[in-house]
This record gives C-alpha cells, structure tokens and sequence, in this order.
C-alpha cells in the first residue's frame, strides 16, 4: 500500500454519504447456493457450467463481503455459502444496505418478481427510495388498457412520474441503437399499436413503439436512462454502443439523458457527457463485476466526461452483496485513482475531494431533483 | 513520487525540443470568460451550461498553466480568470508558446477568423512555422475559381503546397470514413463539381469531390494529416473510426498518412501505423483534454505503432494555454511512461531517450522533411 | 521494483509449467536479417521500410532473449543479431523452446513451409505436441478430392481429428464475422462446392462453405478456435471483432470455442467468456507484440471473463524467440498484475497462485483432455 497515514482524501471517501440512482430490488426470499452463484454472472443466461465465484466478482465478494459477515477476508465459497445460509435474505439485506451508505436508492422496478419494491428497499436499508420507471412496461401496460395506445401511454406514464425521480429504456435489449430514433407520427403510433396489440402486447420490439416511448419521456423532461453497453447477452453488446445514439441526442434538447454501466463503451459514453450539456454518465453494474479491475474502468471515466455529469449506481439486483459492493468497489477504486492524481501534483487534495462529492451525490441530487441528503 | 533523484530521462524529457506537427493559430484578442470555458471543451458545440474547469483540462490549466503566469499550482478559476485577465491574448501568447519547448509548428489554416496565422505564430513563439493546407478549403477555393473544377484544384494545390509542409483532410466531418474511398473518374467529378457549384460550392460533403481531394494529395506525396476521432459532435465519432481507411490506405502508396488525435481509437491506429510503412499515428488533442489520464493514453500509442511512427502535436487552438499544455502533459505523461519501462527493466534508459527523441522532434523532420532544429 | 524479497506468487509464476495451447512451427533454416526483422510485425505484409527492432516487440526481444544467448539485457540489435547468427535455427529453436517452459505445444499446421511439424516441434522442445486442424485446409484438401465436397470434407476433417486436439478457422481473413453464419442446406454446399472447384478450388473465400466448415467443427465436437482481431492487414480488424460472432456463438451448442488474440477487442472477448459456458479467451499474439506493455493487456483480459475461461498461447511463427518470448511476457505481466491486486487487498495470495494455475495449464489440460503433464 502506497501510503502509511490515511490522506483526508480517503477519509473522506469512506463516508461519504452515496446516492444510488440506479438499482433493482434485493432478494426477499431464501434460495439455493446455485441461484447465488448464477446471481455473480450478469452475462450468462443459462445456468452456469462452472464456480460463479472464480471470477472478479466472485472474489469481490470474498475480498469485501466476507468481513461484513464476521468472516476473516477472502474467505473461501464454501465457508461464505454456509455462513450466507445462516441469515435470511432479509437480514442480509439490512446488513448490506445499510453498509453501503447509500441516502437515497433510485429504483427501476421493471424487473424482477420476489424482490424488494420501492418502499421495502427504503424500510431494509434505512434510507429513502424513489421509483424509475420503465418505458417498455408503461408500454406493455398501455397495450392492455383500453382505448387509444398513444393516449393511454401518456395518462400511465404522467400518473407513474408523478411520484416518480425518472424513467428508463432498455431499447438495447430491444434491438439496440441503431437505425433512425426520430418520433414517429401519431399515424404510424397507432398502426404499430394495433398489430402488437393483436400480437399479444408483450415484450415490445416494435421500432415505432420504442420511439414512440422515447420521445414520450423527452417530452416528460425528467431524466432518461438508457441501458448502455454491458449486460446479458440477450443483448447485441456492440449495437449498445452509445454512439449509436449520436442522432437522437442531437434532438433530446434539455431533457438529461443517463447512460448506464456502458462497459466497454465507457470511454464512447464520456465523450458524448462532454458533447452534450444534457448526457451523464454512470458506470455502475460494470464496477461491481469488475472487482479488483474497478479502478482502471472508473479512471477511464473520469477521462473525457466533465465532472459534474458523472452520477453513481450499484445496479444492485438480486444478493444484496450486489448493493453493498458497487458501494465500496466505488470507494476503494476512486480512492485509487485520484490519490494518484493528486501524489502527481496533477489535482489538489481538496478538488479530488469535491469531484468525490459531485460524484457520490450532488450531482444527483442536482439531477433528480431530491432533497438534499447530507449538510452541503 | 516514485523517485527521489531526478533521472537523465527526465531530464532529458525536460528539454526536448518539439516539433508540433498540427496545430491552429492562437487568439489575438480578448474575450470573456464564457469564451475561455467554451475552449475548454472541444466536443460541445453549444454553449456550456457548467464550467469548462470542472473538467481533467480545466485541472490542467491550474495545476500546468497557473504557474507559469505566476500563481500557485491549482489556483482557483476565478484567481486564475483574473490573473489571465492582466495580459493581452498576445501576451499570453508569448509567454505559453515560448514555455511550449517547441522549434517548429505546423500550421492547419483552415479553421479560425481572428487567431494568429503561420507568420504570427513563428513570430509570438520564436520558433519556425510551417502551413498545413486543408482540403477541404482548397475544394471551396477551386469551387469559386474560373474553369474546370479539376485543373482549378490541382493548381491551387500545387500552388499552395510550394511552401506547406503536407495535407489535411477533415473527412471525419463530411460524412466519415466509411464507404467507397477509391479515386473518382474525372466525368464522375466533372459532374458532381457542377453540381457543387450550382448549389453553392459551400461547405464541401459530396463524396466524389472529397475522394478527388483525397487522391490529389496522394499525387502530390507531401505528408497527408487525417482528423481522426475526438473531435466535436458534428462528427459521427464511430465514423472517424480509422480502420475504416483500411481500403484507402491500401491504395495509397508511398504517400505518408498521419492519424491525429485518434481517441478513442488509438490502439487501432497504432495497428495501422504497424501495418502500413506510410501510416503515422498523433494523440494530440486528445493528451490535452485528458489531462491527469494522459499518461495512460501515451502509453497505448505505444502498443502496436513502431517507435518512429509516432509523432507529437498539440493541436493548439484559440487560447494559448493549449499549445503549451500540449506540451507539458506529453512530457509528463511519456516521462511517466517510460521511466517505468526502464524501472521494470523492460527498457534501457538510452532507449527511452532515444524513443523521446524520435516522437519529439526526429520522426517529424524526416517526415516533412524540415531542417533540423536541433544538433543531432 | 515494489518487493524487496520475492514473493510465493513470484516464484510459483516464474517455475508453473505451460501448455501453448497455439502455436505454429519454428524456422529450421537459416535466413538474412530482413526477414528476421519483418518477423517482428505482424501486421505489415510488405517489407519493412525501417528497422523492426524498434517497436516494443523488437525491445522485448533485446530485454528477453539477449540474455538467454549470454548477452547483457538491452544487447543492441546488431551485437544480437550477430550473436543470433552464431546458432542454427534448429539451435536456436532447442535453446528458446526449452526456455519457455511449455509441456505441451498445441499446433496449427495450417500455414508455414520450411517451419517445424508438430513432431519436431516436440522433438526440439523435448515437449510433447498436438496437431490443430485448419479448416480452410480441409476445405481445400477437399475441393481436390474426389466425390461429393460435403463428404470428403467430413471423412478428412474426422480422419485428422482422430489425433488432434481441435480445429481453427480464420474466417477473420476470409471476409470476417458480419453476416450471417447458419449452417447452409446440403443444396446450397453442393453448388457452392461446384463454382468453388470450377473456380480452382483454392484460397477459400465462398462464405457458404465457410459456414459449412464451422458447422462441421462444431458437430465434431472438439475445441474450434477462432482468430479474432490483431493479425496481418489481409484482415480487416474491424471485421474481425468477436462481437459480431454473437449470433454463431447463440448457435453453437457445447462445443468449446476459443477466442484468439483479441486485440484491441480483449474487452469483448472476455465478456463473450462471461456469456457462453462454452467460450474461451486467450491473449496469444497480443502478448508479445505488446512487450512492455503487456501487463495492461493480461490485466484486461482478467476483467470480465472467469477465470477457468482463460488460457494460455504465444502464437509464436518464425523465429524461436517468439515461442519464448510469449512465455516470458505472460510471466512476467501476470505476476506485476496479480501481485498488484495482492498488495491491495482484492485477491488472496493462494488465489493468485490458483487462478496462475488455471490459466497456464489446468484449463487448457480439461479444455483439450491432455494427459496431465504436471502433478497436480
């Protein structure tokens, strides 16, 4: 370790209070060690062949997971599996969400059965939640309402947002980013509608309709958030490049756009922060998985995007480790990186300890709109 | 700091002269600090909606540039706005290009009402300047001129090119990289020429007259400079993706190429610059905006590019701080770099010498073939 | 250098057998210096304007194998090229194999006159090898059989199989990964074979019988290897991202398939290592062109791939130094970028040495069903 005396840098790091503006529902319910180990892929859809603890995550959760529980660092799967198995996933859940020191968990509850919703995920971790809202839901709830499609989307997605801090496209799993992204015209709106509605209305990928709903939460104003780049491969990684959004960003006027995870476009995704006033970058999900290997990815975040319009997210789902390790990989990875910044001379301590803050939580709170969470 | 006791490499590094082999005129006159910010950004064509300092540029501007006017390293924006205001834009011009270390500049004139010229350049600086001439202004001026378009753009080409240094090509701007590159028939651009010229001989995208250019400069064998990658958002980035030259570069013969900027896609052009004995590759811009992760950059430009493919530019425009941060970050960042290699016993120390040497100034004297401006 | 005193890591690294899991024949007879030199770019197909020592491999060459013939690290290129010429290539070969500490040497027979067989490859290795099928040869073999192309292609690819270790496609230089890549009707193989033999029956580019081959490997079960990204510039390296074997990879059932190379879409690889139980990365190549930086590289290739997903291979061809130096290089990478997250605390030190392990020879003994070569 380079440094004997802790810096006020890495005190500062380790509590500063995070906003986590994009994450899912832990788990509620007990399971089996396979559901866990399944749980340490995010890209394999099918069970896993092998150990899904032989990985960087894997050893993540030996290396910053084990301790949380009483156990000595790195301790080995089998011991972290029994000693797992002796609480709930409920007490698990108090004990990693509230080690995450998190204020604020903006939730996309468009996934997931049997996992925490909105206020459960606030009552567990003892901080405050607020809901995402998925497009391509609001779609699937509008295709089953009765009358007009366009008009019902618009009523269900103003009545969610309401209450809502943003919403949320997974248009990467849904054909990627390619191809035109303008608004289509009522006309078109309608006549995509009928046939999915006489398809069954469910799991969108009707071009027209994706569009349609773009442009419907442009319209709304509040953040957008875009899968970006890592994530199952369901996905076509490479038409999850953020580039290909270049068109439509040129026409999202002051609506603020947050591409999320981004691996291994990250560098692409900070670029396009630095194009547009309106375009954010977050690098959650990627973190996590990356373990050991999180402080090269967030150092090539912090290359091209301005600082203020970086935001932080665990993309937690599932083990509320998921919750817990985005948080601290974040803490030790930025740790890393500008303590080296400022051991060149290339940043002072005390600006290193303000992009800390932009990125852990004023920038979202900024973004979002919340109510200031913590004394600055 | 790793070392206690400077090194020869960086002493040596300290001193190089430099050849900056694309660069812009500087500003003449002054400007508000709306105007100063905005440079600070490149991808953005808009006007900012936060400050250009809370930016890895902006760090460097305090930390490099505060210095050098005086102040302390990382001075505050508004100290360092206000110390910057107590000079003229020549002034500053003066004191920044001298601190620069370079010998000689090569000038892309196409750009910028109201920044220095060639001549001025030389002048505020004490060093030599060269022109580079851009095509795409010579496809206007053969646009406007009397007669066949053709023989209008050789003339002007090869008139211009008596004195210039090489070519550059803002392809990347007018439609990217992709598609056909081969050289046009002269009735393909015969035709397409009266097209242009009807519709105004402005603002050139027609691909057949940029082919033309391109083969042109081919012909005419001085050193062709491409902008590639980072650049502002009028560019589709994924389009200014060098491997798409592959076909063109297989076609171009003994003519040097050179790949500028190139994030983020240095690792490619460093590939080409393997591949092909006329590519050359040049992070400049790039080492600039990145600041504090310029070293890691660097370090990739030297992955695949033999040593004497690379060469070093800043990519200067508008305020003088950019010339000489260009500057300052190559030679921390390659000092960094390499004093690795070399501690890692990777390198020799006379090699690293040698390797600066060649991206510094030895490369770009062979390629443009200058005389040489230092005694080796 | 950070340790003082080595470390277990260190010293486990530097004795852990390998197996070369591809590689490609040594020179058996002497050459001039040229083509020593242009055996130091991969990517160049015309001769070297300049000299090939200067690039990170020829540095590599001078810092690694300088001392393996009794000349002081950093030798310079004539002092080791004249002590080169001092030894036969077979001498050479015997002294660099041995060097590398390889047990088993996986070989692609598919290009290379005047280079080792996979017999004398282990004779002079006094290692034991293995024979990797090329595809496009059996298609050729078959073209220019007698009967039915569909047969003789399966009777020659299961008759060499018998004592093979697994197949190797380079689609990447026959028109890359875009498109579609379904198995074709026994019809449309049919009447591509016809053109094909019409047509000579060499250098296959038809995509058709392309398809049918891999559709062939992948029926046959054993490990089919792909090259992927960094090679000579026949390629086009854009074409050859493995991202666009999505849909291939969607398709192929368990058969293992192993990713080669990688550069600069190590990134990609790994996460496809993640996606598909059945897909493998290795690094080969990239490696040693990479030299010093190398470590950037492995430690890349450690993010998103499981660590029983990652093998081992220099891809040396040519001159024995690259057999060695593959070694060498992975060695001395692994080691800077394991000890590094050991001294940060993110793995165990006993991990470090596992996943050492894995990736030397343990996966690609179970990948391969190798007789054990070490005990263990």
């Amino acid at each position: 370790m380079a440094t004997l005396a802790s810096s006020a840098l890495e005190h500062h790091i380790a509590a500063v209070p995070l906003i986590d503006q994009h994450v899912h529902g832990c788990w509620l319910t007990g399971g089996d060690r396979r559901r866990f180990e399944n749980a340490l892929n995010e890209a394999n859809t099918e069970p896993l062949a092998d150990s899904g603890f032989d990985s960087q995550l894997g050893f993540a959760v030996r290396a910053h997971c084990a301790p949380i529980l009483g156990l000595p660092r790195h301790a080995d799967p089998q011991q972290y599996w029994e000693r797992r198995s002796q609480f709930t996933e409920t007490e698990l859940a108090r004990i990693f969400l509230s080690a995450a020191g998190v204020s604020d968990w903006l939730v996309d509850t468009g996934i997931g059965d049997g996992v925490a919703d909105v206020t459960t995920l606030a009552e567990l971790s003892g901080g405050r939640a607020h809901e995402l809202i998925r497009l391509e839901q609001v779609a699937e709830q509008a295709a089953h309402a009765a009358g007009d499609y366009a008009s019902a989307f618009q009523e269900i997605l103003h009545r969610r947002a309401a209450s809502a801090a943003g919403t949320k496209s997974i248009l990467a799993y849904r054909g990627g980013f390619e191809g035109v992204l303008s608004e289509p015209s009522p006309a078109q709106v309608s006549a995509a509608a009928d046939r999915w509605r006489a398809a069954g209305g469910v799991r969108l990928r009707d071009r027209v309709l994706l569009r349609f709903g773009l442009h419907q939460a442009l319209r709304l104003g509040k953040p957008l958030q875009f899968h970006v780049g890592f994530g199952d491969r369901d996905c076509d990684l490479h038409k999850a490049n953020p580039l290909h959004l270049l068109d439509f960003l040129r026409q999202s006027g002051d609506t603020p756009i947050v591409l999320l995870h981004c691996y291994p476009y990250e560098r692409e995704a900070g670029y396009l922060a630095q194009a547009f006033n309106n375009v954010y970058v977050d690098g959650g999900l990627s973190i996590t998985f990356l373990g050991a290997r999180a402080p090269a990815f967030i150092a090539r975040l912090l290359e091209m995007a301005p600082f203020h319009k970086i935001v932080y997210s665990s993309d937690g789902f599932g083990p509320a480790e998921l919750h817990f390790l985005g948080a601290i990989l974040w803490r030790n990875g930025i740790q890393r990186v500008l303590q080296r910044f400022v051991d060149d001379g290339d940043w002072s301590e005390a600006d290193a300890i303000r992009v800390v803050d932009m990125i852990a939580h004023r920038n979202a709170t900024h973004l979002y709109r919340l109510p200031p969470a913590v004394s600055d």
